[in-house]
């Protein structure tokens, strides 16, 4: 069994890895850190976790000692120092947060606003699909957003191949309110004013998914890419639906594209290609990754959209993905579970 | 591995069914039936499901030969019709409608208006709690309704110990709109008219649960008891919370009572008792019903609170508890989910 | 035009009261203050109002200075104090909290836990339905609860009419979340932890409304009457339903009682009985209270049902019916906007 | 007092329109027919609207005789035929379908995918902001769709003022379910299935509102204009946001664009520009639309938002703005009422 330590483990990314790693049969969770709960039950926190007997330990690295994988879901500030001495012990380190995310440290404190305190350590971006080799042999993840994790996958095959012009990507996002986290909420996520409720709460380039789409994207087409990306909130719970659009290089019909997508996840189990446009509920409580398109012959653009459960294959799900991977496991172990209805 | 199949396996009921069985590691779907979707991949039905490779068969009993147990989830009608030739088959049966629920044909066809096509067959009433033996050794089963269930575990252990006046007891059912099921929907369950909308929908000992909750009760107490329940149904999608309101026959105090349930239900995996008032999203996804209670000493009643998910322990996670239980499995088989949060 | 001051504006009653007011022909509001806002436009709490030019004030008496009405909404501890000084000044007061809804202040202080401030002030409980002759001459009012409306309205005529025992009297309510308020709300309230879920919040007579309900019911009876409640919360905006079920004294079949209830009400322009079951939607954003019923003679109990929108005929529709009362205007002038559908 | 009548009165656009004239001072609502309802009080298909007397007419031409307005709210098909026949009779006709907003019946025909019955009527295009003038004077107006006046509001001062590349617009819409209309629904819009659920239902150039978006903008433009527009639908009753990408003909600020858009709309009563974001509840019951902007930089993009009530704004609060118009009245006259909050 691989002895799992989750740090920071009361928030919603805490939660939901504590949901899946009851479910993995190679994998069991030693301790999970919490600043608020230390000392407490883990259903203090999660009142459906009342089946399972795990206690909150204090939220310091003494408590996943031993551990084999560690997954940091305590927030960026903390994930920056607590990464290196987690790795000197021998763990293997899973970041939840962005700290680990960019190739460089700068790129990191232009958008995160903050200097980065391990700037030396380089982590994978924990994207599979499209980092598999490197996520095998890797020590330090940095765990993709769920913006971007839905962004690059909708775009990779369109990027990678060369069929669309670099300059001309426009991804509009919407998310569930779990998004928000659960530690710093205002009165925008009182059920009562977000309920029948729809906003934009960035615009124009400044939400911070943004960095690491292009950076990912830059790499795909070997050329500089900048998009434009706007995030959405409606009131749902779970759930991220992206829809991305950008201009063909050369015309193409909604079959010619369809093909090459369903070429180039062929392979992979997560990740559901369709001429059919995906649901967000169609993902929820799983690990999948759901993809449609369509072109529009009028305009030369393409119109992709991914959908996900932004705390499954957007967060919790996939740091699960990149832990099998890294450990040697078959990589949906554990991962299987179909989303629920309705 | 367990040969299971599934009637009628295109509404709610079938879908949570294939989900849970998607997990148990000892049974597998052979055949699941539907009128609308026959010949079509179950993904048609229910979009999350595309990793499943499973075809829709012709609603018929042919499809499920050879099954070791067989779900009935198409409704009381084709229940009633289906349940003999599969019983003479060999199969064993777990009916998720009404038909087999009641210990006379009469209390049926008075609550459902309509005339019983099997009177001869017997079933057991299949809550685990309180008929484990009978499951045991049973060959048909009537699964309870989800209001029943609840409003049964929240009760039991105060009728059968005759803690309560038996002329007392006013039961108060709230629902989430899957209760309402998927084939026979209107303009009440429309989206924009049900969102930000709360009822009753039935009042003064109308609703057809009654019935199979008064059996289950005046069985307990030795004594035919009658109760007032009303069921409303509220915005969200899973989740039954019952508040049950009964006169104290002597005066007890809330620790008192919280004692005597949790004594009742002590090794139950499925039940937990605490003083905390449970919450129907406590339970969402997970085969858990969760107990809590006060008790006035101004007027002398005690209210009891359960929760559960409708389509879990209110319905297929329920018929699998029995599945296991007529298989002779241990009972949680399958059936650890804790539910998903947020 | 009557000159409205509102003092603790940026709440959800606050914020209400403006919406109507700004419909209201013959007042308009001169000053609304807020703690939290002072020297902001009301669009900063409000973002709607961008039309109403209105600033908070300081939250300070000298703020509604020459108002002929002036409403409190800024809580009960706020309310206590300033009511004195305000009906010296020659307002009329109309708070919207629970300091002045009891007859006598020791019943306050027993059911909310703190001294009363201004014990010798006496309140007239303004429900209009059963106390509009003392309305018309009162200085100050004390606004009704959301649930103790809709179940005084509900059993009014019952009680009133000796039409059942009173001491089986229980009461289920189910409200939405604006009613657990604006400025105290936690985690519980997080939309992604309130969607999809619903519990009791208090249990077992704890609930404070409870007093009020009491203390108008056992007026009705000119006897000492206890009741069952409990409230219940569910992920919708607006809206309290509520249960509420007794034995009848004597045998009477649903007509019978429907017959009564229609005569009781029937020059009522904001209450509508029928045989429907009436829901909340029906009321949002309205003055109106509907009332339905039913009788089961197997038990001998009726049923009667009340719903109303809780900012509207449970507070701020209320408050202004009290102040049309007060100033000897049509009690339904600006208040007869229908509700939205859907 | 202005004599109106509402053909197809039991939709939601119907029932809209009963609610925004229940409180109009100048107008009284003579007549509203519709098929289904024929014969029934208006409370059978809206029950909140109890206190009013009126019954619905036969779905026929003769029930509205002698009405200054007609609005037709039955759908396209029926408008085609209706219009005619009621302007003959001296009506004015505001046509809250499709069918009169094209400036060629082809165009309608394209889009469609149905002859058009009356293609030698001309229409006005009902957005007063852009159209007032002609408004003024026209005897048929084609109300505008719900998606199409928040997009071309939002993009208006820019498409006409040439601060644009015309080929580089994509707009992305979201709305609420009310948007789906009442008549024909079906599972999909189910609560258990909507809920907690968001997707495109229309992508690559698909959406019938995409003619009458591009008809507009090449008329600001004095130029063919093609636009990619993806409506989204997501889990909540009324509301629709669209967000709308641009490439800027030269490099602009965020306050550059911002001035031109607040002198654009400087004397608009119901459009409110502001560098805040707009949310869609802001609008929820009124008659505004709210918008906000932001460039980036970097890819030298201007995104604007603007969020109405699909219902208001959006649909039947415009169609009441356009007959007050008409008749010559303020344009605001019984349009005032600010949104509900929360």
């Amino acid at each position: 069994m691989i002895k799992v330590g989750i740090m920071g483990a009361s928030g919603y990314g805490g939660g939901e890895l504590l949901r899946w790693l009851q479910l993995h049969p190679e994998a069991e969770v030693l301790a999970a850190t919490s600043k608020t709960y230390a000392g407490q039950p883990v259903s203090h926190a999660f009142g459906g976790l009342v089946p399972l007997p795990l206690v909150f330990a204090e939220d310091d690295i003494g408590a996943v000692q031993g551990c084999d994988v560690v997954f940091l879901a305590g927030g960026d500030s903390a994930s920056m120092c607590l990464a290196e001495p987690l790795l000197e012990a021998g763990c293997k380190v899973i970041d939840l947060g962005a700290s680990f995310r960019f190739t460089s440290a700068s790129e990191y404190e232009q958008w995160y606003g903050e200097p980065h305190r391990s700037p030396h350590l380089k982590g994978v971006y924990g994207l599979p699909e499209l980092h598999r080799t490197e996520i095998t042999d890797a020590k330090l993840i940095g765990n993709p957003g769920c913006y971007a994790t839905a962004a690059l996958l909708a775009l990779a095959p369109c990027v990678k191949g060369g069929l669309v012009k670099n300059d001309s990507i426009v991804i509009d996002g919407i998310s569930g309110v779990s998004g928000a986290g659960r530690s710093k909420f205002g009165l925008d996520y009182h059920f009562a004013e977000m309920n029948e409720n729809a906003w934009a709460y960035r615009i124009a380039g400044t939400h911070r998914h943004t960095g690491e789409i292009e950076q990912e994207l830059s790499s795909l087409a070997s050329a500089a890419i900048r998009v434009s990306f706007t995030p959405h909130i409606v009131p749902m719970t779970r759930g991220v639906l992206v829809t991305c659009y950008a201009t063909l290089a050369a015309a193409m019909t909604t079959q010619d594209v369809l093909q090459i997508y369903q070429g180039f996840y062929n392979h992979e189990f997560f990740i559901h290609v369709s001429e059919a446009l995906p649901r967000t509920k169609h993902t929820c409580g799983s690990n999948m990754c759901n993809i449609g398109l369509g072109v529009d012959e009028r305009t030369n653009r393409v119109t992709v959209l991914a959908a996900l459960d932004n705390l499954g294959k957007g967060m919790a799900g996939q740091a699960i993905q990149n832990m099998n991977i890294m450990i040697g496991l078959d990589e949906t172990t554990g991962l299987k579970a179909v989303p629920l209805w309705p």
